[in-house]
């Protein structure tokens, strides 16, 4: 059967090392789309449309659920773009909709896409993603990678177990 | 910009004239996406997968909301299935998904996509639809027609005004 | 165990009926509070503000899920105002959050309520509703009634079974 | 204008220091509900119970937005129990539907509500609540205090910003 993989990640441009991320999340989902995975966003800019692009690249087919009403909101990349007038909601609708998530880079909406998806036990690969510490925090609950070979792999791996 | 058309009906067997229905429900999809359209439907059995079988044999993209939370419950003709976990709430985000409804067939489900899509302002086709008649009810509101080919004509039409 | 009754009906006052609908809309919500029902509506205008008048009037909790984000859009007779954000997929979680629901006159956003109660179980009290019909429509699926005692009756038989 | 503050925190009791945490829950619903606040919680239980018991000691009103079906999975002090069957999608609405959020203690069930209120825009008081660190954390986003006066008085003035 074919599988999903969530690729989320900051829309804006406000991090340090927002052009790095963004090469890194192109090469994500390069790498993913190579492998026959559908790669699955949140449909808009950042590192949502690099992923797409980088899957578009290889052929891959790519889904965006986007927070509005309105379907030219989504980046150029997408083969399948869903208006779903649910704002913020659609990132937990991400997170179930796939059998992994990558995470390249941290936002507050990335944040919360991660903390579902562990919640709901979907897998998580974190690339330059956030910590999270505190008690009761598992420190597995996000698998760290340094490299986009790395995360792709990791995310192969994970919707193989 | 790609266009895109749900297709809903029952997806049980129960009506008179189910087999009459499937048939129409496939030249439906297999019409739409002769047109480049994209079909949306609920994922699951009946005149969804009717809608997406013949939409799949002209090559077309397909697309299944399923329901539940399980992607295997989705028919074998979706180029991309979606599991949303949300009921029968995801009636609500079909029809927002889409620029037009064809609805071939009633069922309450059906019903509850065609009344959405008429108070969101989508336009809907019905084939072999139910009626709905009362104080304030338009009769334009749904456009009724009485062929496979005359709904794809139809749902073109409303597409592109 | 406290029980929860919709009471559904058009926002508007299109109808040619319109101030008598909200009469009814009146009683059904004083009725059912009076019996320790909490009345839940979409929590807008119309039959919606109706409903929770009357309940209020007799010290009755009402509860408004509304289908934007600005809680000062509710009528002002709603203990709770809930904003959902989540436009009329809202109407799925009406449905959804109670045991009855009785639709009070109708439109399409009524419509969509009813069908979706119907769907999943919830048993649907119709009070001046519009009538459907069709193959496969049961006859039975929405209890008509003509007065407002009526259907406080019927909803209250229906939440005892 | 009523307000309204979410209390989240973990449900369930695997944190070292849970009963510490629940007496803090419920000094804060106590407090909040004694300034008239109405208390929106997840509906089941741990801090969300804890925090709904507070608030019923003094009378307040006390709202359970539940991820299942089932009305019964409620905690017992709540006014009104609302199952949204919208799983861990309940917690966006939870944010959407309150002026402002008072995490007790941490989970990832938690973190998620946390971090939709920062994303869009809601207050959020955290009281023994994780550690999030990385490129582009804003350290104000969520205001850390250190007893449950302290986050009642800190809800009390977001509210009034």
């Amino acid at each position: 059967m074919t599988s999903y993989a969530a690729v989320v990640g900051p829309g804006g441009a406000g991090a340090n090392d927002a052009a790095e991320l963004l090469t890194l999340a192109e090469q994500v989902g390069r790498g993913l789309a190579g492998h026959g995975v559908i790669v699955v966003t949140g449909g808009l800019d950042g590192v949502m449309a690099a992923a797409c692009r980088g899957a578009s690249s290889v052929g891959g087919i790519t889904v965006g659920l986007l927070p509005g009403d309105v379907r030219g909101a989504g980046n150029q990349w997408l083969s399948v773009a869903l208006p779903t007038g649910l704002g913020e909601l659609r990132n937990g609708l991400l997170v179930r909709a796939v059998d992994v998530v990558v995470a390249v880079g941290g936002s507050w909406g990335t944040l919360s896409e991660v903390a579902l998806a562990v919640r709901t036990g979907t897998p998580v690969i974190g690339l330059r993603f956030w910590s999270i510490t505190g008690d009761g925090v598992d420190p597995t609950a996000v698998l760290e990678v340094q490299s986009a070979s790395a995360a792709v792999d990791a995310a192969l791996g994970a919707i193989r177990r």
